[in-house]
């Protein structure tokens, strides 16, 4: 995606923080899509045993699509707040991912739905680990 | 605001847990806008100071804002992703006051935007107490 | 809501385009969380009937939210930008408007959502006739 | 991006339609995260030329993230609302180009932003001329 060229131009300088939060970012912004299209394909089965899958897709979506909005942005951080929303993304993404594993045999969209969670949540902690 | 009738329209029977988590709804809502007009007025007054208080601002609204929608919903929630993001909510409200409060003297819309932030950063605590 | 009171320290002069701007973003915000309330509890009702009204709120609500966000900003506005947006939310509110009253009589979450939609778009009917 | 492999599982057939949409989607969510990334560089310089820029740019992002959202959807779509949005979307890629051109020769992160916002405009006519 294009944002990393446009960071490449911030006057502060880059570091490893920058890399793992620009890494960040791109699994999150690759997860809240794969979390919409989700919970539309299991809306569309209208399946009871899919209720929970739609709303905790629709909720990681809601948490992954501005963790990767704030952590696009390099100007003035405060790393307190970064780290305490990172934190809500990893665990959305988690609820998102097991829940979705619960389906994944016999609903193509939740294994892939999942799979995507399991490389958001890692790259989450990957940032929270520094 | 009108999402409280339509949430009492909800099979689930109510409880205190809904309660605590539409009071959140309400005051991330409110938190949200404040921040974002915030931010929008500090950024027409081009003070070099106030690049930390935009740069929070922006972020705490991107915090807020989700976390209303995920206090609304009441289907089939998981609590350890309501936490998560709740509680990545009160940290961003808690750096966006912190800033704020720092301009509060002379820019009355960090004055008012720190008060909503410490209204929003309560409620959210008050529904990780329970 | 807060905003109001943050845009009244805005160092633009106010203006009725401005109020009628503050009259949008507050139908927008209202109307956005009552989309997501609608689809929520509409979710939980598991009725083939309801799957167009929670595709239409799910997509009402996204229109709405970011169009309150842009309404609220006074700085160095870009009106044909601020007109297609209001444009684009007003479309909306009225297909969630006309899919939620046909379920009206039934589903007393369509109802309320339906009002909130008729106001909102009256609200961005309002602002774009000036 | 993951969601064009999960939209491929909905039930209903895919279309030319379709292929328009996600095409729109994913150009749309490039151009938000760019105009992200661009109004934080911006803000960085803190320079009074590039207070439009900014505005514009983080209007486009809001204008630009929803409208991804609702063109991954498949499943009971109201035409006229895609329609809408997606006209707004444009009008808002529009504006944010041709700001950006104005600083594009001193201000690297304008030139690529004004780029994206260009390419997402043309997904979002070449949708709208169907």
């Amino acid at each position: 995606m294009t944002f990393r060229e446009i960071v490449g131009v911030h006057p502060l300088p880059g570091s490893l923080i920058r890399q793992l939060l620009l890494r960040c970012a791109e699994e999150c912004l690759d997860c809240a899509a794969s979390c919409i299209a989700c919970a539309d394909v299991s809306l569309s089965e209208n399946d009871l045993e899919l209720i929970r899958v739609i709303r905790v897709a629709l909720d990681c979506a809601d948490a992954c699509e501005p963790t990767g909005r704030i952590a696009i942005r390099q100007s003035a951080p405060d790393i307190r707040l970064i780290r305490g929303v990172v934190e809500g993304c990893a665990a959305a993404c988690l609820a998102c991912a097991e829940e979705c594993e619960r389906h994944a045999v016999d609903h193509e969209q939740c294994r892939l739905c999942a799979e995507v969670c399991r490389r958001c949540k890692a790259a989450c902690d990957e940032f929270l680990a520094h």
